[in-house]
């Protein structure tokens, strides 16, 4: 089962969670949320436990033990390296902290911003990440620098001990075996979209 | 196959391309780029006749060919609603121009930006969007606005023949079964990174 599939699955659990509804069958939770049914029956069958037959599964259960597998019943501290319009916008995503991501240092080497507070958290330079990073037993980093730095950053949050990297600079990075690197490709979501329009123009 | 996928295989193929290589095989491209091979060689089968037996596939006929699936054979002017930090970062976003998705129309209904131009995009409120999405045959839009009103913007969108809505508004939009609607949710990014994280501190 692909990871992804498992936030998904988590995402609809909150929703029917804050709905109010306390069970659920695979084939509802496919219809509800638009999803594959025969891969939603096959995926949630490994969860077998948070079942009953003819009446579907727990939601706070399942959603619980989702959470759990994806590292979500914890809070993580993040460093955001980048404060540009993308690096700021991303601060600002509700959707992290919702899911225990929290920003805990800023990193951007403009010295109009170095020094400065974000909702109290003060933007440091480069110069200091590597000890903010050790200092706050960050794992994570989200890249938001362009792409021609980007390498040079990674390399620096590797050496202070980074063990995963969110990359959004539209360039591939080179880590250690032992770092995980996940590259956003947002123009990747809009070629779904431009698939489709570009089949019923084919039809 | 998950257009996902095609989408990550024309990247590879654009980079393969500009390494000056001709023909890879499905065993090289899944090494090279660190995909699962039997999915690439399953995958890249619909596309023999892109391929000679011995030798591999084609870089160039078959990325065109996957570019003409995808609808990245064409341009496509997308209207951005919403200019604020995060539709100003997607604004700037390389990766969209570079698949032939151009920004053709700015929405905003702040009065500071309205009538300001950004690379001599026009900033426009939401009452002069119908008209513009018209008449620049506008069929794609991203949608960058606070979660409360990303509802309206999307019924407004649809109103005005929009197609395809890329939402990166952290709410669940309601739209005709005709219109196709994606949504980012960047957290997704980041929780396949704490799964890992997660796991190790488990085992």
């Amino acid at each position: 089962m692909t990871i992804r599939r498992l936030s998904v699955y988590t995402r609809c659990l909150l929703q029917l969670e804050e709905d109010g509804v306390q069970t659920i069958s695979s084939q509802e939770l496919a219809e509800r949320f638009d999803l594959n049914s025969a891969q939603v029956r096959k995926d949630l069958a490994y969860f077998g436990e948070f079942g009953v037959r003819g009446i579907g599964y727990f939601v706070s259960g399942l959603k619980a033990e989702l959470q759990r597998i994806l590292g979500l019943d914890r809070e993580w501290p993040v460093a955001l390296v980048g404060f540009g319009n993308l690096g700021s916008a991303l601060f600002h995503y509700k959707g992290f902290t919702r899911q225990g991501f929290r920003i805990a240092a800023i990193v951007d080497d403009d010295p109009v911003k170095v020094a400065r507070e974000v909702d109290t958290i003060p933007i440091i330079g480069s110069r200091d990440m590597a000890r903010e990073i050790k200092a706050r037993a960050i794992q994570i980093a989200i890249v938001a620098v362009p792409a021609e730095s980007a390498q040079a950053v990674a390399d620096q949050l590797v050496a202070a001990g980074i063990k995963a990297i969110l990359n959004f600079a539209p360039s591939r990075l080179k880590v250690p075996r032992d770092v995980r690197l996940k590259h956003v490709d947002l123009s990747i979501e809009l070629e779904t979209l431009s698939f489709y329009l570009a089949k019923t123009g084919r039809t």
